[in-house]
């Protein structure tokens, strides 16, 4: 019925559109008529919807993490494939979101870590929670590695479960800089000769 | 003689002000505004000796990469220490830069790559520039390494460079998002796990 652009009603689908400006563009790049070209709705509407532009961000943060990051992030935890599979499924399941040619390049909450400068201290709260929820992941991840005598039992899980946690945000800056995709698959398998190998079996005590 | 505010001159001592306004906000995130306070000249002063914003910010982030990066490199690619000795120091000094509590958190160059969403193509594309002087520098040290000895032969020295240039970004990042520095000195253990021994000497061809 509407002529012209048609606006949109669903908020879901507009979240969406919101999450990509702001992965695109961070918060201070993303104009309000960024906000509503993308989204389809009128800046009434959009307030309505989600609140101000800080409210707006953390709802798309949210989003994303709990969305697009959240599949991987589970099967990291929970998946009983050996440890070195797991880490490089979840290792190229980031680059493959991060290059996604559909969706900005590299990682939003990478990118909202970085722009803590120029952000409300709430956002850079809520940013350094998620990255602090994927630390935890590794860590439970390798904790239990160790404990099902995956890794030898001299070996720091936790100091493991930091450095691989910290490959994401080196692949997710690589893809953001257009590094080329050969680099950045042969930082991952460098990564993982850094994963020491489960005890030979007939080690004594 | 002046009243108030005294006005600065030396657009030397005005760049490294400006150095730490976009260091610390972004290209978007700082305001003309910020940037005659930050360096205690009028707007007028301010442009004729720097030229207009994206002007400011290129020679910004050159001044940054050739003092604060410029010296680590050097030796990076310049030292005849051993391989696992250069690295470590070179990654510390890292850590040390974007610990500082005397200038913004993090590295400028990671930060703008990690912005190039929001920025003209021309500073995107000298953000890469930069990074990919990083990451050469990282290639002759490795290739060197090799060819002194000190990688074994079958050791794919342009992975290694590939792997351990990624890790300037990933505790770039770290210390930008205030990770515990604990995490951050357990990152550079590991990553240095990745590095291959010497071969034996004995070691038949």
């Amino acid at each position: 019925m509407a002529r012209g652009r048609p606006r949109k009603t669903d908020p879901e689908a507009a979240l969406q559109d919101i999450v990509r400006v702001f992965w695109e563009k961070g918060f201070e790049g993303a104009s309000l008529s960024d906000l509503t070209a993308a989204s389809g709705m009128a800046k009434p509407g959009l307030y309505a919807a989600f609140g101000d532009k800080q409210a707006m961000y953390a709802k798309a943060l949210t989003h994303y993490f709990n969305g697009i990051s959240g599949s991987p992030l589970a099967d990291l935890v929970n998946s009983s494939d050996p440890l070195r599979d797991v880490l490089r499924r979840y290792f190229v399941s980031i680059v493959e979101t991060a290059r996604d040619p559909t969706t900005p390049s590299g990682c939003f909450v990478v990118n909202s870590l970085i722009e803590s400068g120029s952000m409300p201290a709430a956002l850079v709260a809520l940013s350094r929670e998620f990255d602090r929820r994927r630390r935890d992941a590794f860590r439970t991840r390798l904790r239990a590695a160790q404990q099902a005598g995956e890794l030898a039992p001299g070996t720091d899980a936790d100091a493991l479960a930091d450095f691989f946690s910290s490959q994401v945000l080196a692949l997710a800056v690589m893809v953001r800089a257009d590094t080329e995709f050969d680099a950045v698959m042969r930082t991952i398998d460098v990564a993982l000769s850094a994963l020491p190998g489960r005890p030979a079996p007939d080690r004594p005590d």
